[in-house]
């Protein structure tokens, strides 16, 4: 691709600036180093090749996917080792086989019912597929999986007794909890639940024969929270490649380390209302406004120069689908923000904000040096 | 497209019941034949080629669109007659320009400043480009557009009496202030001062000498109780087609008018928590939640059955990325629901529900026959 400036981009679009990137994927490998345990970025938040190979430190390696269209298109580009973190049904085997077959891996699965344990089975028996599974615990989320003690983790395991081709591998939970907080201590003391149960889980297995099983646990805070990480086997998380508002309202990042922004362009000026109207609305942003549990004054963004991504002090206080308002105390903004102007907007939530685009420009030395493809849907 | 069923569909995904789409379609081109005045139907609700023709009664018509990415897509397939309703700021007569001359059409626009105004002219000039404009009111919106009395209208006015490429076609405002009651007389004297600061606003142009100046003005609620259009050219309006549960809980619609529904599997049972877990989540439902505000129940979703669209009386309560939860009081849900089983889900706000997916699964007679595509992004 050509280089360009950001003038000469369509808005609104997805800037990702390559040197935060690079530096947020750095700090997440270092931290794993020190806990002695193995990333498995989560391509959910990016959803793009180039991204997933700079958080492996320019590699191909294990990755998590939050979807079967990600664990095609991840291993159509020589992925192998790939986690499917979200509980599959048996309408979806047919898909998980092909991708497999096709592609010459294993996408390893997780499940939390006897009934999809005894499916599996039975699909594997009539079309001769591998699978390997996970069985999900909920160490405090409340959303999937099984308590860590619950009586069928045992029934589950016994299912698997039988079957050569279908492999217990491990268990795997999620703290998504740790995001409600910006307690230091109680994320502290979810990432020791979320360690514990996952390693309480793992006794209950029947007969488990075919070495230690795998132990996958993770979500960014706990991660980056986590005392220690002692038998872990592995740690998944995402957002901490991008950031975003919502984490850095709870302390989990600085606003200076955020990434990806959404590029906008000043298309009006509201003098009777003071308001300046930007073209990224709620399509270009997302309706996500979960950084104002923590940060009330973020509404919709904050809003930064271009260039400098210097906050400005303005946010997005209403949305539209194409429109977003930005109220302006100050009369002087319509002098520094002409129509036609450009502002980058620091996003509520990047896993959201970025899944209303195809692609990322990537900005490197305040030059847009390349555009990386993000793959959506299911 | 080879005739499916729900079961064979991949989920989460888009299903549209054609009849119900057809029937919203019909109603709303009567209404405004009644009123004597032009659909001109807003695509940035389905971004179909196929829903705009059948809103167009299966022909090629005038639409509206919210982006250039939609002008562009319709234009590339016959549409000629295209307005896009969002302000246009220099940086994109470019690839306005290019689309015009590609397609041998003429997209219409809109501006609300002097800046914007001159801007035109001078492109015209360099670019020998024909510009059809519409100067946009804000007739209680407070967002976009200019005042009716603003005296910046018969300034605007004045800049394009002096260029033969550009011309000043009339005004353009929107009534989306409509949206924020379910009051049928607020919604009729909104109704009301859209018609009325419209027809005031042309009153400011000067020497307009090019026949009468054209009134566009929309948006479906004040559509369908205005009590009469007289001298209104044109009504823009595209929720309609679809419906949703926003305009079910202002009134403006019926829950059973809903063409547009997210198709999602059972993936789980938390019987810890009383939950059933579904794999349509932020992503296939979108954050919207605009039908809480006066039907404070449905949270991210209506829960129906998948063939008869019953309600079930179950909501989505909470979303993350890829999963949504439904509480249940009974727990004999867990027996009606079982994992694998397929639900459907009445969305908060069409527009934004649909613009996490790139197709639509056409439903007639409980089959699916074909599948659509949409044009997103920008």
């Amino acid at each position: 691709m050509e280089i360009k400036n950001l003038e000469e981009l369509n808005t609104p679009c997805l800037v990702l600036d390559k040197t935060r990137l690079e530096k947020n994927c750095s700090l997440a490998r270092e931290k794993c180093i020190k806990l002695n345990t193995i990333l498995r970025p989560h391509v959910k938040t990016p959803k793009s090749i180039e991204v997933a190979k700079i958080a492996l430190d320019n590699e191909i390696g294990p990755i998590t996917v939050s979807t079967l269209e990600e664990a095609e298109y991840f291993a159509s580009s020589g992925f192998k080792d790939i986690l499917y973190a979200v509980c599959i049904i048996p309408r979806k085997f047919g898909r998980l086989d092909f991708i497999q077959k096709k592609y010459n891996c294993v996408i390893r699965i997780v499940i939390d019912s006897i009934l999809v344990a005894k499916a599996i089975v039975d699909y594997s028996k009539l079309h001769s597929t591998k699978f390997e599974i996970f069985i999900e615990i909920d160490c405090g989320e409340g959303r999937s999986g099984l308590d860590f003690e619950d009586k069928k983790i045992i029934e589950i395991s016994k299912v698997f007794n039988v079957c050569d081709k279908t492999n217990l591998m491990g268990v795997l939970t999620h703290a998504g909890h740790s995001y409600l907080t910006d307690n230091k201590n109680e994320i502290l003391s979810i990432a020791n639940k979320e360690r514990e149960d996952a390693l309480a889980a793992v006794k209950h297995f029947s007969n488990f024969n075919k070495g230690n099983p795998l132990i996958s646990i993770g979500s960014t805070p706990t991660m980056l929270f986590a005392s220690h990480l002692n038998n872990i086997s592995e740690v998944r998380a995402g957002i901490y490649m991008f950031w975003d508002l919502a984490q850095a309202s709870r302390g989990i990042c600085k606003i200076d380390d955020i990434a990806v922004t959404v590029l906008a362009s000043v298309i009006g000026h509201n003098h009777q209302k003071n308001k300046i109207i930007i073209d990224a609305g709620a399509l270009a942003l997302s309706k996500d406004f979960s950084a104002n549990k923590f940060m009330p004054e973020v509404g919709y963004g904050l809003v930064c120069d271009p260039n400098s991504l210097e906050v400005l002090g303005l946010t997005i206080s209403e949305i539209h689908q194409e429109h977003g308002s930005i109220n302006i105390s100050n009369v002087d903004w319509f002098d520094k923000l002409p129509i036609g102007s450009l502002v980058r907007i620091l996003p509520n939530h990047s896993c959201l904000t970025c899944a209303g685009h195809s692609s990322y420009n990537i900005l490197e030395n305040n030059m847009i040096t390349d555009s990386w493809k993000r793959i959506n849907g299911w």
